[in-house]
């Protein structure tokens, strides 16, 4: 069992996003930190709203120590193996119920950085794309705006080989060796920007590292929500 | 004589804004360009609107060598001083009109961060509260919300101690040593907000390093503007 809280002021760095999860396995509570911990790089922290630290994030996990399981001593024992898939399922699940219900968002946004030169420049440009105003406006007014996609690429200042450089939005080519690709299909394209859930496939082909980010598309409701509060 | 064109996409690194400043003042082409560059840091590298950085901003100086001033040989030369000063404040002037002139800006905010312990950070720190959108509706929603503000300080990731900083809003006290002010006064604040010029001020008293950064608030307008443009 897990829920979760979440939706403006969201780009958690474990800092008002708040996730309980449950089990009933009897697990030690060091291994249950450990797998919550080494799980949490690509759930929890890997999503973003409006690029807005909370200050006071948290995930806990718990157990109530029900199940009758034989003792596990060490967070290497193979019987977690399952537990843990398990456990990083919820926790990926509970991190995208928070950005799809992201404040004022109405499309869905997983931002894949494939094929980095390091393992910290991946999640560099994933968050440059997925925390960028004019890419995330771009996707509410679903135009597939690669000038803006590259120009969040660039910014985030890593290392890239423009030549090399490939756009996909879900399976549809957009840029191919940095260049417009070849079977770029205007009509498709256009179908799949008014899906309500829109992927970013960014190959930079200079390396061997991939991250993924998920957030949300940048709208008016989002500005009145977090303009007019007071009234 | 000096123009410059920006409007959205801007958070310059000398990357779609472009300025060209003239003078008609006899000074060779690698002193310009020396003046320039030491002048671009704190003026049009030190302004976003929505911390996207263009593809191709340029600031360009040039000299008609019109007037008959005796030969500049090098940078250091005292005759250069009030050029200098001038240049500086064309290249504010310019920059802080880039800002006022922001896709659907309807205040232009100052933000500036004093007494930080090292240079990088105080830049880092100003940068994290212009480019953060809950900062930026606050103020467009002329609310004083320091939680905001606080929160943007802290997901720099910098140093600073939260027992000695302190918050003003132009001149008024918002924060004093971390805690709420003991002369806030909510209805001089409240009129303050009104304002179409509203400057952040934060001291950090932990160091010697200041940074300012001019920006401007997050509307509906700029979602409107970045979202429908292709209709």
């Amino acid at each position: 069992s897990a829920i979760a809280k979440g939706s403006g002021m969201i780009a958690p760095n474990m800092a008002t996003m708040l996730a309980f999860i449950f089990t009933d396995a009897n697990i030690p509570s060091v291994i249950l930190k450990s797998l919550l911990s080494r799980n949490v790089g690509t759930t929890f922290n890997a999503i973003s709203v409006d690029g807005d630290t909370s200050t006071n994030d948290m995930v806990g996990i718990f157990s109530t120590g029900f199940v009758k399981n034989s003792k596990i001593y060490n967070v290497m024992d193979p019987k977690l193996k399952n537990f843990e898939k398990s456990l990083h399922n919820v926790m990926l699940n509970l991190s995208k119920q928070i950005v799809a219900d992201g404040e004022g968002a109405q499309k869905f946004i997983t931002v894949n950085i494939l094929k980095a030169k390091t393992a910290q420049g991946a999640k560099k440009i994933a968050f440059s794309i997925a925390n960028s105003p004019l890419v995330k406006t771009a996707i509410a007014g679903e135009d597939p705006n690669w000038g803006r996609i590259l120009m969040a690429i660039g910014k985030a200042e890593e290392d890239i080989a423009i030549d090399k450089l490939g756009i996909k939005l879900g399976k549809l080519d957009l840029i191919e060796n940095g260049q417009r690709a070849q079977n770029y299909d205007e009509e498709k394209m256009k179908e799949y920007m008014e899906w309500n859930s829109i992927e970013i496939n960014v190959e930079l082909n200079v390396g061997k590292n991939d991250f993924t980010v998920y957030t949300c598309d940048f709208t008016k409701e989002y500005i009145n929500i977090n303009t007019d509060y007071r009234s």
